[in-house]
């Protein structure tokens, strides 16, 4: 590697001091000046931003349409559906005062924007020909958070959340697995190169006001759990509590069935902790915003640096030219090492003159290869490719590797210490998972015997994924 | 034109109702459940992302960088800036509750981010490497409106907001300029197909804390004047506040100049007002969401739609095609007329028989033309680049056929009934200006009799532009 001495905490040593140093020197972003608020980087952003593209993408061809709804809520809305309101009371942020006025009416600062969508889905939807009704917006959320931690807890997130409604139970929950699988889980696993365990939410689990859950969740490399994304089937509480009707073939007046779903700038959280080592960040190429550095030693490589540049940028390959050759170059090298760059091309006089460069592939433990120059253009989209490939493949083995089945409840706190346990849901249920969860261990979720989803908490031969998580 | 009874107030009538019937009936927005806030539907959504999209693009290649900054900005924040506060103080809206506690300091919604962002600038500037910092944010921003206007004025807007830091007063000139120039008036000139007038604010319209205020101006369908997008010189007045200070080649330390530059969703609604007829929206090609509609008129005709629009979108046209059959075909030809869809193929069984459709052109008041669909591939393409570019030269002459050069100040407000004027800066000064801005008529800007940018505003020979304004 670039850096003799360790510029990080190992992970090993101490995770979370690992996690909090490798945000501040890859210059992913910074705590705000509220409580629990974050400023995001342009780095850091820059990676929101390709996982933003390609969420939206799968989310259109999905047929969601984008749209948007006011930041405020009136408080009258949160009370309207009790589970809901009781879920996220403690976590409301009120505005009181607006226009040099004491307002009539407090106003929430959304949590989440059941609510408010649902009311505007009263007025639009008056015939099953209006169904079903897809949307999705981009916005921000507030979540007061007395623990916050960058990208995981923050009282200001980022994120999308799905909002849809449909005229049958089977429709909106298809349309809620369709989100997960489709949407959710092909993302983290096609792009960010996480491997993700899809399965239900336990009653204790689920989202507030919803009748289902469905989440993807993965396994950081302390062998904790990360929720990454969640879809829920509504069934019919919200449509009941905002009026969402519609009138039938036949003419007859029923409720909506509506779903919605969400993932948030944790998912760069998520890939921070699920690929970086102690050299810093690992970006699977896919999702690179820079997939590609060509690092100039000395001025007389600069020219031929941006020529490279040029080749790699005409394949369509994401490619960044360091030329910036009076910042001493170990210095410069160790910088992409921590930011994840997937390939360095390192070029120096002497290179230039032996027409080869320094092929450097941080996904790979940093191996360095000597090419000729001639064959770059052929070499770098195989390696990114390589690359996308064995990132996933060896978070998998390595998760894998950590998953063990356990017979009882007893066996469940070491089984935790280091990953994750499964255990019969029948040998647990609801009373067990209360016990394990005042030891701050949960079920992160419900999958039967082949890791299909189950249609309810009580079907028979069920498995209970079980972790400390995020 | 395809309705028969007017489905819109007509414009001359009244303007402001043709206003808010077009955003209703094409389902561009509503009204939010909390006063002077904004629900945006997936039509008038689908308009702001492609506004953000070639926005995005043109910001990134000037060189800034993406990144996030927190809605909640400490009371104390704003204060730091004496013009500031005092600008922004009766607009602001006030969290002073949150996770069930009353806050002991209270947090402003940003209505812009200079403050805030001015005091990360400090954290992350330290010498003159450190600087140009060029960064650009997407986001919600709230400023309590009393007289809100869908799209115009709304207590919460989306926009984008640039922040930049320079080492020299000219470098920051020099960017803001390019800003306005480069970025937004190109956007909205080719893009958007709205000439623009670009110029300097008086010291009476200009941001709250800027030493210099450039704008661009267009004229909407009624006469008036919108702020399309500003771009400000700030001089030393928030980095003196906030402590961005570098160190300079010599070693001294010395204040940053920073800028900041903004265009909101306004934009949607002067592109509503700039093109829309008593028919509906008119989008040019360039920005439409949807450039091509394929109406099938009968089922029969459905399979052709669909094989059509697939030879549309294979040449990269933004197509969609229409084959609800069961829908009368009068009121969907309306409907993507009030949408404003550049062209329009009908297909009716007879045209299929006849190797033919219709092509209706909206921006040319409907002009329908029978053609062979052999030649569909090759027609659309040319309609589109001719549309915009008549677009653009029908607006410009209507425009220019409306401003008035007027020689005192009393001729100003008979001109600016139905138009602009412009007038010698040095015929009516600031106590002039201060006189029209109590009947509602304001300078928009100050340019130099050739058209070009002033320095100051005290220059000799400067042109006025008056109007009234949204």
């Amino acid at each position: 590697m670039a850096g003799k001495k360790a510029v990080l905490t190992p992970q090993a040593e101490n995770f979370p001091r690992w996690y909090q140093e490798i945000i501040a020197k890859a210059e992913l972003a910074d705590n705000g000046p509220v409580r629990g608020t974050m400023v995001i980087r342009p780095y850091g952003y820059a990676l929101w931003e390709r996982i933003q593209a390609e969420m939206d993408s799968r989310i259109k061809a999905l047929g969601a349409q984008n749209a948007y709804f006011p930041l405020f809520i009136p408080e009258s809305y949160m009370r309207r559906e009790a589970e809901h309101v009781e879920g996220f009371a403690p976590e409301l942020a009120v505005v009181t005062h607006a226009g040099g006025k004491e307002l009539d009416e407090a106003l929430v600062v959304r949590p989440t924007s059941e609510t408010i969508i649902g009311e505007y889905m009263a007025k639009w939807v008056q015939s099953f020909r209006d169904l079903p009704l897809l949307l999705n917006q981009w916005a921000n959320v507030v979540r007061w958070e007395l623990r916050p931690r960058l990208f995981l807890r923050t009282s200001e997130f980022l994120w999308q959340e799905g909002h849809t409604a449909h005229a049958s139970y089977e429709e909106a929950r298809d349309y809620a697995r369709r989100i997960a699988h489709e949407a959710y889980a092909d993302l983290m696993v096609n792009v960010l190169a996480i491997p993700i365990v899809l399965g239900r939410k336990t009653a204790r689990e689920r989202f507030a006001g919803a009748v289902n859950t469905i989440t993807t969740e993965a396994m950081m490399r302390d062998g904790k759990a990360l929720q990454m994304g969640t879809s829920h089937e509504l069934g019919q509480n919200f449509s009941r509590a905002f009026g969402i009707e519609f009138t039938g073939p036949s003419g007859d007046r029923e409720l909506a069935w509506t779903t919605s779903w969400g993932t948030s700038t944790r998912l760069v959280g998520g890939l921070i902790m699920a690929h970086g080592d102690d050299h810093g960040l690992r970006i699977p190429p896919v999702l690179a915003p820079i997939q590609v550095v060509v690092l100039a030693v000395k001025p007389e490589a600069c020219e031929m640096a941006h020529r490279i540049g040029r080749e790699l940028a005409a394949l369509q390959v994401r490619v960044t030219v360091d030329d910036r050759t009076d910042v001493p170059f170990g210095r410069r090298a160790v910088d992409w090492e921590l930011k994840g760059i997937p390939l360095r091309v390192e070029l120096g006089p002497r290179d230039i003159e032996a027409q080869t460069a320094v092929l450097v592939r941080r996904l790979a433990d940093g191996t360095r290869d000597v090419i000729p120059l001639a064959d770059l253009s052929s070499t770098v989209p195989t390696l990114l490719r390589d690359a996308q490939r064995e990132t996933l493949s060896e978070a998998t083995k390595a998760r894998d590797a950590r998953i063990t089945p356990v017979r009882s409840m007893a066996e469940v706190p070491e089984a935790v210490s280091a990953g994750w346990a499964t255990l019969d849901w029948d040998l647990l249920g609801p009373s067990g998972e209360a016990e394990l969860a005042s030891a701050g261990i949960t079920v992160r979720c419900l999958q039967r015997a082949d890791g299909s989803m189950p249609e309810s908490d009580t079907e028979p031969g069920l498995v209970a994924i079980l972790a400390r998580a995020y």
